[in-house]
């Protein structure tokens, strides 16, 4: 059963988080995550499915986008009266609701802890700013791996007593690491990967396997500013504001859906030094507050872009 | 009938704005406010009510308020072809939706123009920022007259083509002249008030006529510096920002549910006189954006809070 | 003498606004921005320059920008017991500082008040927020006349007092109606010009001469979206923050230095209507708070960037 | 000599920070923060004293409060021709400058890291934050030991590397315990100390031996929510911002000069949970500005108000 191995599997958390909480309260829930076409009906028949089979709802959220005209719910209920066994929830929705409505879906029991791999280079900030969050138990999260292409973050690894793996990627060697780099996401049972600064592009055969599931944060606030040395281009520009992005990654260098924008005043007493210093703190708060709506599973991506339930 | 009654009293716009869009488009729709005590299957009812009588549900939002177990909703809905006509829907939705689950609602056809007096004493900021929105019919309102208690503001009402009605208040005549604006609200068919940097506090009796139907701004982000000389407290405290807020006006100074706050950063380098010129612009905007939230009954108010739905 | 001129040609304010404020305490004061090469010794040489003649500083705030090794200064001083004559002040300073400090300046007496000309199309917003706030008496600026290829705005030109010309502009007549433009601005004495919202492209020969006093305000966060349509552009890369921008206008288009922004969140909920409708709030309020910093002489274009004096 | 020492008392940077980059570029600056009452001449005054002794200026900020005829000044200069030697710079500007003024100053070598002590309870966030900034060389300061009343952060000390004293305070031993703090202070040659979250009042006796040196953060928008458990004060009153605020601790209860505050959005969506979430990522943004500020010397506390220098 997927529950009980990821439980299992959880990475110890080092200071005392409360990774058990869920078997403490042990309130059993499940979140669903659906799109289709709009048409009448649909919110009706959804909680009427719930409802007649005894979940009660926590929350419901939904939201038509009438540019495409496309239907966007996020709903969580209680399983503890619910009917329909855990296991078989989802193949009585896609019989029932699903296939009829057109409708995608992801179904989540917010009580498994996702499995979070994080890529890094040599700055920490961002990395000890999830670190943080995760070894106090703000974050709902299992990491079980850190890998980067320099051997700098491995001390702060190591403190957290997380697995580092540190695969140097040059011209040459990218796809043989990546093909590593895959080898070892799979063994640990890896649900989605952030890219805390790590400043390698990803081939898009990499990113295939993890569909919306790789975030990344550019220190800028796109689409201005996109690719190498924002801050430099910023400065030169001579903006007033600058910001940050966390976004889903694609083939499409910066391009992909945005998830999370943030900025902060400058003025022309700052200098390329203080923009990214000022900069530091917006990557990793607007990083963080992207990589915690995916673990809530309160993000949809769509086209190029994410619909955020609240 | 309530809707031809208040088209027809529609006050002109001068300079071209939209008042007869709703007309062309003719697109009908109705939007529900709804709370009551939170219990399983709330939505699927409500939404089973309007699905089945062939209404089509544009937009849905729910909130529960766990703190105090309740439940809020606004919905609104495609008339085009639902079953129930107009000037029967909340007489059916009460017996049959309502009533069961002890549930306080509004019914409102978006339509129809609600009909907001303004209050204003002597500064002009909000009043223009108010009065131009209207004109340029960004907001669906009409605006029978404004109330003050000095002559100062005559010439803009004049200019916009609205009554203007100078009622000068002193200890010894305000409840003569408050009874003078009860009645002058009245015969206006006034469905609420906004205080536009109104300096004068009404009075409970007053309030109790226009529950949840007065928006005041105050110049401060309130509960800091709640009562007089806002700006004056803020510099003497030395903060670095300063606030506005807008709330629904109740019997106690400044504690009314707030609906929206909005700051702005200030410094050492600022004044009195540059807290006071910031703070203006903080003042029309927020106040705006509460005033417009209402028109567009977004706003539900309980207790001491309000639920902004989106 | 200009500035017995300008105080003459002043434009009555229609609803009290205080433009006498100058003559009534008299509190003569001068400003001066200035830049050169940065070397040792500036500022004590010019700060001895005043105090020596019996000048008080009110403010001095100085800048060096080491990525170009230059030094910005803004200075106020009182006027009351300068020894130098308001007309000659300029010659003593430009032989006894600016000469061997390789210096560019720009001297002004803070109660000449600056006559701005606000070009117009057809939406009203930044217009009414600008004459709201010179009406009020906030801007100490005179406004002599207003120029639209539209004839919409006419109605409240006339309502405050201001005299508007209908200068349509196309393809063809562009270069004509540039040079009665230039004709009618030369007339008014204006001093710099607005584009609140003004639908065409200036042309260089018309920006050189008006370099960097004509301030523009752009509907985004520049450089993200310049040119036509940055609403549409923005909701279609799904982004979450929106912004305006006041700059300066020069030939390149949305390019010019960028002397203010502000930015507002949206997200999914919102439409491209709400897009613009937010957008609104945002440009009339970085246009003002732009323009007022000019008023106030607080800019120093330098290169593509600008200095903002506190 | 105070400058060798505390270098050579400097904790060491456990992941390849900067410290020693002042000696590698050896730029040798001064910088003073001055004030007194406001008259002509002094900037001409101190600018001449600066540059006639071959000292050049890097940068002067200089502001006048109105409100109590009060001069403030911050001056950087590079030592590096300067005539007067290091050590006796402060006796000639007292003797020259500062008592024909009557001025009050403070003279700091930037290149000497000032020694900062921590206090902390049981949260991290803050904690973490500042170690990560101290770790990667961002900031220029020694941290030579953490206090706390609680054992939970020695761990995370640990793993920096920073002693850790436990020293757990009751009502009953509450004056042995601050007298044990303030030896350890002591003892470690503190400039200042920071309260990360330390969940105990100090006494005015303790806070009279670090006058503006303690640094507090306080989980709401001073001075709304002042006290204990602002978070639930807010939640309650249905504001729609919440805030932190970083200040100079003095005998009055959250009532000291406010360094820097900031503010994040909330909605009736939001929990009393969510609303300590949120806050948490605003205290340590808030409390780490506000310590930089100090770190660089650009804080001035008169009264009960800073001066922020940019």
């Amino acid at each position: 059963m997927l529950f009980s191995t990821t439980f299992a599997k959880r990475t110890p958390s080092p200071l005392g988080g409360r990774p058990g909480r869920g078997f403490l309260l042990f309130i059993m829930t499940a979140i669903i995550l659906v799109h289709c076409p709009d048409q009448p009906g649909i919110v009706a028949r959804v909680t009427e499915f719930i409802h007649s089979n005894r979940g009660n709802i926590i929350s419901l959220e939904q939201h038509v986008d009438r540019s495409v005209n496309r239907f966007f719910m996020r709903l969580k209920w209680d399983l503890d009266n619910f009917m329909i066994p855990r296991d078989r929830i989802s193949d009585y929705f896609r019989t029932l609701i699903a296939a009829p409505y057109r409708m995608t879906f992801d179904l989540y029991f917010p009580e498994t802890r996702p499995r979070m791999a994080i890529f890094v280079s040599k700055m920490s900030h961002c990395l000890y700013d999830m670190l943080s969050r995760w070894e106090s138990g703000d974050w709902q999260v299992d990491i079980p791996l850190i890998i980067s292409n320099h051997p700098d973050m491995q001390p702060i690894a190591g403190r957290f007593g997380i697995p580092f793996h540190c695969l140097p990627v040059t011209r040459e060697n990218k796809a043989e690491q990546e093909a590593r780099q895959v080898e070892l996401l799979q063994e640990a049972g890896t649900d989605f990967i952030v890219l805390a600064r790590y400043m390698q592009v990803l081939s898009t055969g990499f990113l295939l396997q993890y569909p919306n599931r790789v975030i990344n944060i550019h220190h800028s606030f796109l689409p201005a500013f996109a690719g190498a040395k924002p801050y430099h281009a910023a400065y030169e520009r001579g903006v007033k504001i600058i910001g940050a992005t966390s976004h889903y990654v694609t083939g499409e260098l910066d391009a992909g859906p945005i998830i999370e924008q943030d900025v902060i005043r400058v003025s022309h007493r700052d200098s390329l030094d203080t923009f990214i210093r000022k900069g530091k703190d917006l990557e990793k708060i607007v990083l963080s507050r992207g990589v915690f709506l995916h673990i809530q599973r309160k993000l949809l991506a769509y086209g190029n872009r994410t619909v955020v339930f609240g």
